[in-house]
């Protein structure tokens, strides 16, 4: 047993009588002193498992409780050794994300929707694939997908059936093996599996299951996979889209994961009109469809939790406006959530020949290769937030409608207030946020030890930053796009205004010598 | 006289005693039966002028009114000849523009706002610049601008000082003829002028005049200018930021002019952060400050009436968000506005060599050299824009709110359209907004004679176009940045796929044969 590592132990013994789901198996772990129950899964072929996640060293004990015939060591205890690399499961640190062991984690996803659902040699060109690329979180979903571009049929379900329906008690355990085998190679190459578990793209009728099933199937997801570290819950794609499930069984499936899970996996909820309400006491981070990148900020200050862009259009050239952005334009998206303090997914629909087939294959999809012009220029941005000494909070704006309604309550402030400023403070709440869309400085900072202004779209010659008096900074001049980085002046503070080239996607860093 | 010419007769008398604006002096002109009574006005040096603009052919007496003592050719009669080249002033014609004689004006403006305020050389470098310049109406202010980049004194001024204070009764005829000279030749060139008739940027004392000047100064600009053809009146630039002027006053100089003003000249007003409202019955077209060119049809809904995006930003490297998008931007805003049957107005704010000193010139003030990479493609534009054998309506956009709410009310047509469509039904009014600017089709028509459909961001290798079936068109693909233009179909109808190249900017024209 290690800290971080999944830890497992296998019975033996009958196939279970009734549901493969619920079989009465927990066991009682207490490492120093804590005890965890879990529960156990049917495995098929009469084998059972418990699965558990140590995440501390120390002495482990445990005791099985069941009213099944199990063979197997049925109760014992071990030394649980240090974490030899692992760093535990991610988690929610404020507007932020860290590993158990509290290292920083930087989000930076990708989609590859129908990745477990492809053939051999496809899985095997993805993880290739992602072996080069700069991705440390996926989105791809459990059950099958049917959509454009997703028409294949997959080899393997979740389920059995039985009488020619899905039976959600009776498991397809090589479905789950397989599913396991990829998430463990995720977890190999530091990718954490954002795990979709519902979807509307469907013609299997898992769009169509009772709220009882999906509970059932929720049960068995749980048993199974709540130990592997690398995985959180997206609950899922598009829930406002599944017109079969009632809205009011959304929370109830949060809370039910939440009481059902051991270890707390990050969980929420991509919606694609209504958004998905992410005070849920039971939802642990944003995760948005929307292009509104600057509103990053607004987001975190109104739930005070992770925000990211899980989908905020592909670099592609299929004919859906939700899937033809230019590379450009993904890393402009990219680079104004992270200046913020946010995190963005990457996803890509380019059919490289202009053939738009059903055999066409995407990697939001299917995987398989990457064409597109972000990836590398999401690798050097990942490598420059890895650089910072710690996690970037947002530069508060200028612009604080309530400060200054607040503060033009003084007629004196009121008196020496530019006319603008008065007219912005009166304006109505929509007009505001859209004003804000337009003007909102995207800028970021750890501390007092570095500052960052991205330009995006702005091509000044000149970038005006105001830094601590106190300190010293060596400043930088970062193309985005053509990935150079210019040390323009050393050794300066205050008011200091810094020569640009006049371009699109230049990026200032301020670094405290 | 001639139709469309404007015509002035000139009378000598005594210096007025008092107001050197209001004095009593009106001619009737009456031209093939229909008479129009005009005010005159006094051009200093003893020389008292009436203008008359002839909208028709034909036989024209006029008789004057006067209690002054004045000698000239007090009535007459004379033979108005047919226009020769000239086609009458720009009127509203529905949301778009036509001049007198029914020709279509297209409105491809810039923004040189203190243009009449610099030094003779100045002046001639930038009207040989717009000799080459794509553009036929531009905005600039009677008054001097202070501000930054705009810090030069002016050598005339409106008014002369009485006591040391600007006496609006005493107007400086030396600024007016000069004034007159400059829309003169912009008239001989074809380009309208959209005078600016107050603005904030002030420091002589212009934004501080009290309602009563402002009237005497309405009144003198009216019986001088109002018979040249070339002008339209903007109240304001960013009138919402001129503090000491009541927001009462505005729709009164709105209503003082539409009586004052013979001829019905264009007319609308410019905000900052708080939009003139529109609907304004003296108001003839909507002037936005904004960014949002996929609203267009939503302002020619609202309004009926020109959408004109006077400022959308200027293609600029200065360190304010206003001015430093890059000239790929601004050209998109232009094509984004025109294809849906608005109209976009250019603006350049380059400093050339990144300098930014007070000396610096901007076009976008004081003129002179163009140095952009916006005027080139707007050029093409306009040219594309001659070619149309129409105006453009927008294609009504496959996303109607109300449309959607009325038919979901059939149970049958509910049961089966698409939950994303009953989604975005059931949206908030701000949030469809939200969702309208990310997914309105940018396309436009004439009648069935052609179609246009923009791409602006979206880099699609296919464009998909329903034609009417009972016709026959040719499809060109055109880059509005490369400004190429590739004929790719012929002979087609009814649902057409277009091969597209996958690139930003993109614009495909159907042409019926």
């Amino acid at each position: 047993m290690r800290q971080y590592d999944t830890f497992e132990l296998t019975f033996q013994g009958a196939e279970p009588e009734g549901s493969q789901v619920s079989v009465d198996l927990s066991v009682i772990f207490t490492l120093n002193g804590t005890q965890k129950e879990v529960k156990g899964f049917y495995a098929g072929n009469g084998v059972y498992k418990v699965r558990y996640f140590p995440t501390e060293a120390g002495t482990c004990s445990w005791q099985t409780k069941t009213s099944l015939a199990l063979s197997g060591r049925l109760n014992g205890s071990e030394e649980c050794e240090a974490a030899a690399s692992a760093h535990g499961m991610v988690k929610a640190d404020g507007i932020h994300l860290k590993y158990e062991d509290g290292t920083r984690y930087i989000a930076v996803g990708t989609t590859i929707y129908a990745m477990v659902h492809q053939e051999k040699a496809r899985v095997e060109e993805t993880f290739a694939t992602l072996a080069e690329a700069p991705f440390n979180k996926i989105r791809f979903c459990v059950f099958p997908k049917h959509y454009d571009f997703n028409h294949n049929e997959p080899e393997l379900f979740a389920f059995e059936k039985t009488d020619g329906k899905w039976d959600v008690n009776r498991p397809c355990f090589a479905f789950w093996d397989m599913l396991e085998e990829q998430i463990r190679r995720l977890e190999r190459m530091g990718i954490e599996g954002d795990l979709i578990l519902f979807h509307p793209y469907d013609h299997w009728g898992f769009a169509q299951m009772s709220k009882e099933e999906c509970f059932v199937y929720l049960d068995y997801l749980l048993r199974r996979l709540s130990a592997m570290p690398n995985l959180w819950w997206s609950l899922a794609n598009e829930y406002d889209l599944m017109e079969h499930f009632d809205r009011s069984w959304w929370p109830e499936f949060a809370a039910y994961i939440h009481e059902n899970d051991p270890y707390g996996h990050m969980l929420s909820n991509h919606h694609c009109i209504t958004q998905w309400d992410f005070s849920d006491e039971n939802t642990t981070h944003c995760c948005l469809q929307s292009s509104a990148m600057v509103r990053t900020p607004d987001f975190q200050d109104q739930y005070g939790k992770p925000v990211i862009f899980d989908e905020c259009c592909y670099e592609g050239n299929i004919p859906y406006g939700w899937g033809n952005i230019s590379g450009r334009e993904l890393v402009n998206r990219f680079w104004t959530t992270f200046v913020m303090g946010g995190y963005c997914t990457h996803g890509e629909t380019i059919s490289e020949n202009g053939r738009l087939e059903d055999d066409t294959v995407l990697w939001w999809a299917k995987g398989g290769a990457l064409h597109g012009e972000s990836p590398e220029r999401i690798a050097f941005l990942r490598k420059i937030m890895e650089e910072l000494p710690g996690d970037l909070d947002p530069v508060k704006s200028m612009w604080d409608q309530e400060a200054m309604l607040e503060q033009l309550k003084d007629p004196e402030i009121a008196a020496r207030t530019p006319v603008v400023v008065k007219e912005v403070a009166k304006m109505p709440k929509e007009q505001f946020q859209e004003f804000m869309d337009g003007n909102r400085e995207i800028a970021g900072h750890c501390g007092e030890d570095v500052y960052l202004q991205y330009w995006a779209k702005h091509c000044t010659c000149v970038a005006d930053l105001v830094l601590p008096k106190g300190n010293s900074y060596d400043i930088e001049v970062i193309d985005t796009w053509e990935m150079t980085r210019t040390k323009v002046l050393s050794h300066v503070n205050g008011n200091v205004r810094v020569p640009m080239p006049g371009k699109e996607g230049m990026l200032v860093i301020a670094k405290r010598i």
